[in-house]
């Protein structure tokens, strides 16, 4: 994928605490003189044509153009007419695999110290098709839509990520005791996948019983793959293992594209106070480093990041410590220019 | 319910361990002269007229005639044509809330020992439906069904258990941002049963929220309440949280009975030998008393259990120990008579 030439990258800020900390990440990005050029863009819906509110045109073209954008956490608009714009943006570009790796980080004491998994979530489908009726008054039906072929591309994802990540294992997650269809789909096509990869070790779990033995024991899982909904609700059980949402990275891939992101939320209460913690937005950035296989920079960065929480001297309050976004993001470029 | 008079109850052993440790509950029972008699049934499915396997009629009778039960672990038959059997009861029965309270045991150490959380489960349709399609090949549906007749009963048992148990707090769990319309639909309901509680409090929170608050603090919740699929899921979770499923007792409630379950395994490796820990069945147990207004003999019982774990001298191998199950049942029953 790189050239050796500056590639050019869509930087979407975000709302609230957005701006700072992508400004923290373009900041330590600079240190680290690695070869991208940021291309900001601004996603807040406009209303079309069609008298619906979208994403803007010139947001959507260049994603388009870059195939390859960061996402700081963006405010949802209340009101009837409006998704998600995360999901919109999932949408629109298809991104089809949702992957978040939750470590634990030395220096930052939870109740867990051995967490390593990385959740693989389709992204496309499932409980979040968006197809719902009123039957009738009082009845409701949702519709969880699972196809072979998301179901497919998503478990060979999540087998091509084990084996290039020199990852053990791919646990399958499903309810296919209960949803015999739908998750019985999603199940055959690990497994099929799962023979085309007989380095991987593959093992399938119910969701539940992922759910309890994970709190117990969470070094019994390593790669994990499974429909949309389980994997909101495991990537976020898992982050909690591990500090919560403002520490763990997630990258939304797709065909042509992809879109690394923090999911946290927008903390309009601290938003312009210079007190948010980049992490989690940074640490994304370093998973988008490794995708466009500018590896050198991202370990640069990786360290200096986790070097720097280690030492607990400038640790923002969500942290425990005093120090502004400002002063923990300078601690992190100074490390790797002395590196 | 209580008339002073010997209540007749049903009891499904099991299988796997499921005979062991009823056998151990029935003997504590006796030990504590608790004014019941026992009515065991077995619920092996059979074939009927129709071809289909189902319930035997006399286990079916016996819960509609005692309107109570108890029941040990059921294995699911292997082959197309068997639904899990704890599924066909919860809906012969109508049993619309799965009851599971997950409380830190005194004596028994995990990473949490502050937890004292109620999950409410909606038992008899969300995700469980049991309908699904294929559309066309590779292409399925699965139909999460929501009615406002069984999100408001289940609401109001929740606020209900809420007040008659003194706890402060009801949460109601959802993905009302996705599932607009069902979730939507259940949500409301809860909110409109919480202006008739105005003493309890209640607030609403995301699923992956709960999820990630749960592990990081879960004194954080009281009483939770949430459609099928995502009991499913945050019961289990808790119940790891505490020690595992081997620990946590269960009821489901209907309109007209309610059948007092072990949700663990039927564990077949170790089944016959006495070495099963009978805490989960007998918790259970006690949870039947309590609803069947015999608390005098629920407290009794449920104290010697748990003044037994916290001295640890008779613990089962699950737990660390080296005690058979029956040396464990017998110190609970030589608590009782002391007592
Ligand atoms: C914001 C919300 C729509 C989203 C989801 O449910 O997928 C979030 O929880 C996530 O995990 O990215
Ligand atoms: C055995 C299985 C069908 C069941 C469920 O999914 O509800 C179990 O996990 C439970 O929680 O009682």
């Amino acid at each position: 994928l790189y050239s050796g030439e500056v590639k050019k990258c869509t930087l979407i800020p975000g709302d609230g605490i957005g701006p700072e900390i992508s400004s923290a990440v373009q900041k330590i990005f600079d240190a680290a003189k690695v070869p991208i050029e940021w291309e900001p863009v601004d996603v807040t819906p406009v209303r079309g044509p069609d008298g619906k509110f979208g994403i803007p045109q010139a947001a959507i073209d260049s994603v388009n153009r870059n195939q390859i954008g960061l996402k700081g956490p963006l405010m949802t608009p209340i009101g009837k007419g409006h998704r998600s714009l995360n999901l919109a943006l999932r949408k629109e570009f298809n991104l089809y695999a949702n992957v978040r790796p939750c470590r634990s980080l030395e220096g930052y004491k939870t109740l867990y110290d051995d967490v390593d998994v990385v959740t693989i979530r389709e992204n496309t489908e499932g409980e979040y098709s968006g197809i719902e009726h009123e039957i009738v008054d009082g009845v409701v039906q949702s519709i969880k839509l699972i196809t072979e072929d998301a179901s497919r591309r998503v478990a060979e994802f999540a087998f091509q990520y084990a084996k290039e990540n020199k990852r053990k294992k791919v646990t399958a997650v499903h309810k296919a005791n209960i949803m015999r269809m739908s998750d019985g789909l999603f199940l055959r096509c690990c497994r099929d996948m799962a023979k085309k990869y007989p380095d991987v070790k593959f093992e399938e779990r119910y969701l539940d019983t992922v759910c309890l033995n994970m709190v117990q024991d969470p070094s019994k899982y390593d790669v994990l793959v499974m429909p949309n909904l389980y994997g909101d609700i495991l990537s976020d059980m898992c982050a909690g293992l591990v500090g919560g949402l403002g520490l763990t990275p997630s990258g939304n891939i797709g065909l042509n594209g992809a879109l690394f992101e923090s999911v946290h939320g927008t903390a309009p209460d601290i938003a312009g106070q210079d007190k948010a913690n980049p992490t989690a937005l940074l640490l994304s950035a370093v998973m988008m480093l490794r995708y466009m296989q500018l590896n050198p920079y991202a370990d640069k960065i990786e360290k200096a990041c986790f070097d720097t929480i280690k030492e607990a001297k400038y640790l923002t309050g969500d942290l425990g410590g005093k120090a502004k976004c400002s002063e923990f993001t300078n601690e992190i470029c100074s490390k790797i220019s002395q590196s």
